[in-house]
């Protein structure tokens, strides 16, 4: 797809997804034409409206993709040996391909020894440590988290250079930060990656041909923080004075400074789903040696 | 230690390395009374030149310090089988704490299936992903590789403040670009990582007010490459047009605008020996869970 570059332009999360569920589906029908169904298994603990809302964008686009889906319910009290037992059957079910398991987990769960459970050739959201360490080691063959997965995938479908381009990633989580500045690593850019600690900030953001923000804090993102003409990839989801979901960009202030920049809410929040989907048929394909 | 930076001082690697050993020297006693014997095991396929060396600095230091060492050569034309076996070996044998495999292995030997067979709890010099993975998560319960780590503690020791200081790192390699990146960001700098790809490196470069080098190539970094008072660490080992060892930073003309530089030879490669041994003692304290 061609997008020409235009002095502020809104780039939406939308037509990426699109794209991406249109090639799976391809994929996914001839998949099923050799008797393989792609499947993705969700663990939930509780009822959370963070991974309820998530949950049912990832059920709709499976759906639309043909993608069959499993929802595990577990008791807001379940024990350790319970959960990782969970796992282990998911990981041992052969009709299950994927494995997105709902974070953070409650107090009385170790995370840590958990993530070791989750096999990793079904881990579709970079649970397992053997998927953060592909990233780092630009290992292609495994999962890396959704978010800066669907970060780069945005660029990469808008036609923004990566090789060679000056990236800012702002925020250092195992969540976002550091995957994505890994990711574009592996894309041939050089990447700074900027944190509360960082010193003068908006020198070095307002040098950045791409500009990652993902610090968490309302629109502190302002016009002072961008080079002209800086593609800028909102990341953030928060909600500013009046209630409203917003981004870590104050987008209407960047706006005309900026080339390119998502929006929030549209922008990368609503690519997520669909590379979850793909990682879920990657699963699937290497799992049936396809 | 306080060290006053003067213009151009050299830090060498040789009173980092004294100190490391002197602070193991006593925890190896403390352990020895309890009936506790450090011990490395070095894995060597064939007698190439370049291990030979390591092995014998690591010998050396291991046994100034009283860490009992164990060398298992193996014959250039072992199979996967074979060399695994060995591995695992190692790992069941509870008189060793830590393992050292020279890489690269030679050409019949997987090494992609390899690094999953080492113990990471003995995995001394980050062959295991469980190890990359854990410099990346910030968790400093595994063994970085012993350059990177060596270049941290380098500027630990002569007092370079790290937090919010504006890093670059030139060179993106396992080995040392991408770790030694991770471990000075979970130090709080701002860390910007070059390579080959670079655009306008000299002016990224020479806004570093640390700059590590890292690249393989013999005095690429002049002194227009260089922020006026920059610390400057030179990670490279390479042969110049004479046939002498030398850095990937042309010392002497770098020299008057750094306030700090360490040599080639006698700077960072003079460390890791002794952060070989820090890592065998560390693993020895975890598996005796002191």
């Amino acid at each position: 797809m061609e997008v020409t570059a235009t002095k502020g332009q809104i780039i939406k999360g939308k037509p990426v997804a699109d794209q991406i569920s249109e090639n799976l589906i391809k994929e996914v029908n001839e998949l099923v034409k050799e008797g393989i169904n792609p499947k993705l298994a969700i663990v939930r603990v509780g009822a959370k409206g963070n991974d309820l809302a998530y949950e049912r964008g990832a059920l709709k686009r499976c759906q639309t993709i043909g993608i069959e889906t499993e929802v595990i319910e577990l008791s807001e009290d379940i024990t350790q040996e319970e959960y990782e037992k969970a796992l282990r059957n998911l990981n041992e079910n052969k009709d299950i391909h994927g494995i997105l398991c709902f974070r953070p987990l409650p107090k009385q769960l170790n995370e840590e020894e958990i993530k070791y459970v989750i096999s990793p050739e079904k881990d579709v959201d970079c649970f397992s440590p053997i998927n953060s360490a592909k990233i780092m080691e630009g290992d292609t063959s495994g999962f890396p988290p959704c978010t800066p997965t669907a970060v780069v995938e945005i660029l990469k479908h808008y036609n923004v250079e990566l090789q060679g381009a000056n990236i800012v990633v702002l925020g250092r989580s195992m969540v976002v930060g550091k995957p994505t500045a890994m990711l574009l690593l592996n894309e041939n850019a050089t990447v700074t990656i900027c944190h509360s600690r960082t010193k003068n900030l908006e020198k070095v953001t307002s040098e950045a041909d791409i500009l990652i923000a993902a610090v968490g804090r309302a629109k502190m993102i302002k016009e002072n923080f961008i080079k002209k003409g800086a593609v800028v990839i909102d990341v953030g989801i928060n909600v500013d004075e009046d209630g409203k979901l917003c981004g870590d960009v104050d987008t209407s202030a960047v706006f005309d400074k900026a080339s390119m920049i998502t929006p929030v809410p549209a922008g990368v929040g609503s690519v997520t789903s669909s590379i979850l989907a793909k990682h879920v048929v990657k699963a699937c394909k290497a799992q049936n040696n396809k």
